[in-house]
């Protein structure tokens, strides 16, 4: 398989996000132009992303919406379940725990860690809390996770990555606004709600819808 | 201006986060490839997606990190302060009142809404809760916002669009499951973090890293 840009990735992903809604709304066939216009894309672009893969398309009839929709999960490894593990059970940290789409598309926390002592052995969202010093212990046990997710203050986010990574973890999703500086072979996302906004700053801005909207 | 796609503008985005970074570095010169490779883009696609704007890079030397990042900021319309009214003060809605990097890219909460009657009147972050049915009366005063952000449950989700929408908000940044049913002049932008874990799967999958690491 040919090395595809970071950037179609994130396109993909999208793409799947939308064959889901379409397949949930009982939708079989999708054309390249409704996709893209759901997605904010171009049908060109769409046609080239998918192209990293293979056929999926039909001339003159569209997408089968579950083929691709497989397929798509299998390439980017979506179509198992993957374990998260949470740092930080602060607000954005209690949030992320009851985000009822982490369960729905395959992402189950499994462990859960604090610095805050008092926190520490109590349960949220049927996650018992440990301290961050002990993750080489939990991911032993029930506890153990793929992916870390970072929601510490920022005084503690790098401290909290290099004991990931100690750990064995290979990928953090990043809440924090810090850099992190980890080794080669460890994949961190980082989150920035930020940039959501600027589509809607240039929306309102010069009046021509950027956003990636739902289909209604 | 020609009309640029959606996804561009993500990218645009993206850029101007990272010229911040290198602005903040004192760093005064990047070439399209270094940008390339700290935004997980192209050299080529950066080239075309400024090309929407006019000619920002001397050939040979590269850009001009605060003219480039100044030029899409003004474009981008992110070169002002925006207020934002958050919707719905749980534990995300109070995760987003202290956020950081929303103040120092110049989004200011000026207001916030909340049904539960106990928080209403009370101050989280040095904004006072108000009631959502409230909207049309507090953006009459210093607590008129540009941007309405939906941190409210599932269920309130529609109800709320609804309320923001006939206050005479244009603008919804979507954290909620629900796909918003809105009039064609509001624009909607959906926060979902599963997109963003998805990389992060592809990148454990293959062992190809794709995803958008900050500059080390």
């Amino acid at each position: 398989m040919h090395k595809i840009p970071n950037i179609a990735v994130i396109r993909l992903a999208l793409y799947a996000k939308h064959l889901e809604m379409l397949h949930n709304d009982g939708v079989e066939l999708v054309s390249s132009v409704k996709l893209a216009k759901m997605c904010g894309a171009n049908p060109a672009q769409i046609r080239k992303d998918l192209a990293y893969f293979g056929q999926f398309g039909v001339r003159g009839v569209g997408y089968y919406v579950n083929d691709l929709l497989n397929a798509l999960k299998e390439v980017m490894g979506t179509n198992r379940t993957w374990r998260l593990g949470l740092f930080g059970v602060g607000n954005l940290g209690k949030a992320l725990l009851g985000f009822e789409q982490f369960a729905q598309r395959g992402f189950i926390f499994t462990a859960a860690f604090d610095k805050d002592i008092d926190l520490v052995g109590t349960e949220v969202q049927g996650i018992e809390i440990s301290q961050s010093e002990d993750i080489k212990e939990v991911i032993k046990g029930p506890g153990c996770f793929d992916i870390a997710v970072l929601a510490t203050g920022a005084d503690r986010a790098q401290d909290c990555a290099m004991r990931i990574v100690e750990a064995g973890i290979h990928a953090i999703l990043n809440f924090t606004p810090i850099r992190l500086v980890v080794p080669e072979n460890v994949f961190v996302e980082n989150v920035d709600f930020t940039v959501r906004l600027h589509a809607l700053c240039y929306s309102l801005t010069t009046g021509s819808d950027v956003t990636q909207r739902h289909p209604r």
